[in-house]
């Protein structure tokens, strides 16, 4: 695989999500990404080879999974860290999210890579953080607001545009996760 | 307006739902729900005047909003007969909420009308069962997860399906309810 710089490869992964935003998956083609990110067809077909291959690595790469966890000692702070993270590596179009679910749900291909590329590892990591934050005593074993954590953290990623018309705001994950989040374990 | 039979109405607004969901609404022509709702393009016309329309009405004929607020006497109470109302009227398709999503980012005319008709009663019911608890003195009027539960209600029939690839189950959202919407609130 040719080695790209991380500016380039930023700039492809950009260019193919505004797309898919913009025309929904299965009508942008490779010959739209070449043009639009200024490369070759080729190029595109050699590092990735295939247009749902270059998709799920251009989500993968906002996903909030740095490979290093973060261990501040508190599950605020975890999830503070992994998801102001987020707010900083990423640039992704509003209508981005609703054109995945769209495409998730024609394309079971499309949906299982999705899965096990973005949303499997960061499942995990919130699991490892819920671990911890059980260890350390703060968070009961038994909370039973654990298992809809994940549903929770996503919550604000795919609900506050779409559907109450809010403009994205970084700091409302963190609030949320304050407000709402933490409460719901017990955390106060 | 002609009237119809409910039943009449149910199958024209589940036939609607179906052809969005499965072609996107801004693919959907109005000959095509004639032909699927074995209807005729003049009806749908007449009836509802536009696909928006009709679309809308079909979506908020799903939606959790009966014309009076039931009083259960407590929070866990209302939010359970809201919720699992829900359940009893619709029969939306999984792909739905993502060509809903879709559609409102490329159309702002279809958002507002779905914010105006549907969002909004649902986040109206919301507030006026937090209302009454807070006056019960169930919920703290100052509680820091109240700016975040209308959020936190939709978030399960929007991402459950979507992003975890789970079967839709109707006993979710209240075991939900209970594990992590009423212990945010400080209800335990």
């Amino acid at each position: 695989m040719t080695r790209m710089s991380d500016d380039r490869l930023g700039e492809l992964y950009a260019g193919t999500l505004r797309l898919v935003a913009d025309l929904g998956f299965d009508n942008v083609t490779m010959d739209q990404i070449a043009e639009a990110t200024k490369s070759s067809k080729a190029t595109l077909y050699r590092q990735w080879g295939s247009k749902l291959a270059l998709f799920v690595e251009s989500l993968a790469n906002g996903a909030p999974v740095p490979e290093v966890a973060p261990d501040t000692g508190s599950l605020r702070g975890d999830l503070r860290e992994m998801f102001a993270r987020r707010e900083k590596d990423i640039e992704q179009p509003p209508e981005l999210v609703g054109a995945t679910l769209q495409a998730m749900k024609q394309n079971a291909e499309l949906a299982e890579a999705v899965r096990a590329r973005i949303i499997g590892p960061v499942n995990d990591r919130i699991d490892l953080f819920v671990r911890r934050a059980i260890d350390r005593g703060e968070v009961a074993s038994d909370c039973p607001a654990i298992p809809y954590i994940h549903l929770v953290l996503l919550a604000p990623y795919v609900l506050n545009e779409g559907l109450t018309g809010l403009e994205y705001d970084p700091d409302f994950v963190l609030a949320y996760i304050d407000g709402l989040v933490l409460p719901a374990l017990g955390i106060h």
